[in-house]
């Protein structure tokens, strides 16, 4: 049977440079990058707007925003949702525009991330990630869990904290040449790393993403019409997403992260291509914990060796499995709903030759992964020209 | 060219009685919404659901609520999202699900609609749908920009506010015989409704739905596959999303409700029908004025004359054109984010000959319309047996 879908594929990218604190508003960053995104793709106007934002509700006290963001960027009329996944809401807005165009429903979508962490107190809204009921009662946070995760496998596998290290270093050394990046400016040594604040224990400072403020944005279209707007499109293979057992607590092995097996194999499956395909990974790396731990999920590690491939280097750029390539969540910066955007900007980057300095030489395929909360759910995307 | 689309069917419907204040908590009201709608259906899980709240965040201090409710209805590794358009989230939250089946992602998708009024502040927290930069801080609510149309309206068209009185009531007679109606033993009169309390000059508690706890959810799958299911499926016809200039003071005409226009047209034009097959009509009746312009935007009646339907009777179980069929958001209630989905529900029920003694004989085809903030934005759903 042929597929009877037309395929979706991205036409355009926006993203601004990401900052610990954007002199603009929240809809004045996301009017910006829905712009560049718009200009990039060489249209005026889509058929919809999906954004993804978690913490505005409290940090700015407002809720509608994608009708907020639709109506300022002066597109009147068109489709405008917000969806929200939380801190894999980024990748949420992708899957949404993804779905506009391939249930034919538009010709042209896009997918807005925007988020102002800078305002208010946004550890306390991260936490809504977790069980209001069950978990920040007990104080918990996104930090707290993290650094939970992280003691665990460290006293299981017998590893030292020290084997986190490179995660932080490789994504910081990625960051410099990227003009978007929170950190491009820093020089990080590993003196800097293993010295730095214990934040929660074991959970130093280069351990977790830092709050800043950000927005990106790409636009899609149907495969076949995909060259009208971009001469480098670059083709979602597919979307997927899974979730676990939401508590950590309530999982048999909180090392297994289940929903990011799920949604990873079955992503590579409707792919249709494997591991070995998969030329780098831009990661969801919010914590080092999770970076390992997401790894070995994903089947790049064997359980409990996640940390080796940053330990040995092999997710560095000349590895055989780059990861975070322009900065990370780490160093390029992790304003939540924009991440999985930002990430998806720097895959067409990768894919289409214009990752600079960091370009990954004939690089043609690329998984994206996005947690919310811990683990709890997993945003796939798989890329390819 | 023939639709290579496969159609999406309702094929389950779950509700729990609207309430002032449910005794159970917010998570506990959407399983078993949730459950109902699975049993409905007979199944015993979904591939997608997707859930629509506005208002956890601040009050219950709860986000990622998709990914809890999948995992607290037992349905661990599926794919789970959180949609919001503001009072229009239940609405999306059902676009999200015929997103999901019509491109081909799930086979059988759910829509969850939930909210819990009762805890907080909800005034404060329904004001998010507003501009939080330029109309929030000048004190507007969602009541007072309503008071404010209905107000212009009534100079306007030299209307007096008795013009509104049988929305209302009209509503409440219809809740009467509705078993998850909120005011279903309320018998309410023409003196209740014009001497009750003024709100905000002029609109009158009957002139605006009550705050209130309510979840629903329904199955939705491909029509080809949707008699596996239901021996009483009922298409989705098609579904549209538009939005308008975002703030009240923006718009030329305060009147034209322009989002609720283009979405109606494009979701009958993509449903194939006209308003003559339309044989009754989902409004929005959070506000007696938002009805009344939303009959004119739609194009039910001319200019001006949108309350003459109701003070002649029209929109009456017997009319011409049935509205709020079971009680509508005044009188089965208006827990934001589940109204859409509630109304959804009823649809079923009246397609499907289960109405009880509102049934509108020989109903076929119906539309729902959801309107989000101050008509910012406007999804419509066309649905027929």
């Amino acid at each position: 049977m042929t597929n009877p879908y037309p395929g979706v594929s991205l036409v355009g990218t926006g993203q601004i440079p990401v900052q610990k604190r954007n002199p603009h508003s929240l809809r004045e960053m996301g009017v910006m990058a829905m712009r560049r995104a718009l200009e990039d793709a060489g249209v005026d106007a889509v058929e919809a707007v999906f954004v993804g934002n978690m913490l505005a509700d409290e940090l700015q006290g407002q809720k509608h925003i994608a009708a907020l963001m639709a109506s300022e960027a002066g597109l009147r009329g068109v489709e405008a949702l917000d969806v929200e996944a939380a801190t894999a809401t980024g990748a949420a807005a992708l899957r949404m525009a993804y779905f506009a165009v391939q249930s034919g429903s538009a010709r042209v979508a896009l997918a807005l991330g925007v988020e102002k962490m800078s305002e208010g107190q946004p550890v306390h809204a991260l936490a809504k990630a977790l069980d209001a009921e069950r978990e920040a009662p007990t104080g918990a946070t996104l930090l707290s869990q993290n650094a939970r995760m992280m003691q665990r496998y460290m006293d299981e596998f017998k590893v030292p904290v020290d084997a986190f290290d490179q995660f932080a270093l490789i994504a910081h050394h990625n960051a410099r040449t990227n003009p978007n990046a929170l950190f491009r400016d820093k020089a990080v040594t590993i003196a800097d790393v293993q010295s730095s604040r214990v934040i929660v224990p074991p959970l130093r400072l280069f351990d977790a993403a830092p709050i800043c403020d950000g927005a990106a944005a790409v636009v899609l279209a149907r495969t076949d019409e995909a060259r009208a707007f971009s001469d480098h499109p670059v083709r979602v293979l597919s979307s997927h997403v899974a979730t676990d057992r939401f508590r950590l607590e309530d999982r048999a092995d909180p090392f297994e992260l289940y929903a990011v097996q799920k949604s990873s194999l079955a992503a590579l499956a409707a792919a249709g291509v494997t591991l070995a395909d998969i030329d780098f990974f831009e990661a969801h790396d919010a914590f080092t914990i999770m970076t390992c731990l997401a790894l070995e999920a994903v089947g790049f590690a064997m359980r409990g060796e996640g940390w080796r491939l940053a330990a040995e280097g092999q997710i560095a750029l000349g590895g055989p499995l780059p990861i975070s390539t322009l900065g990370g969540l780490k160093a390029r910066g992790h304003p939540i709903g924009a991440s999985a955007i930002y990430q998806t900007c720097e895959i067409v980057q990768q894919l289409t030759g214009r990752a600079g300095p960091n370009q990954i030489h004939g690089a043609e395929c690329a998984m994206l992964l996005s947690v919310g909360g811990v683990a709890s759910t997993a945003i796939t995307h798989i890329f390819a020209v």
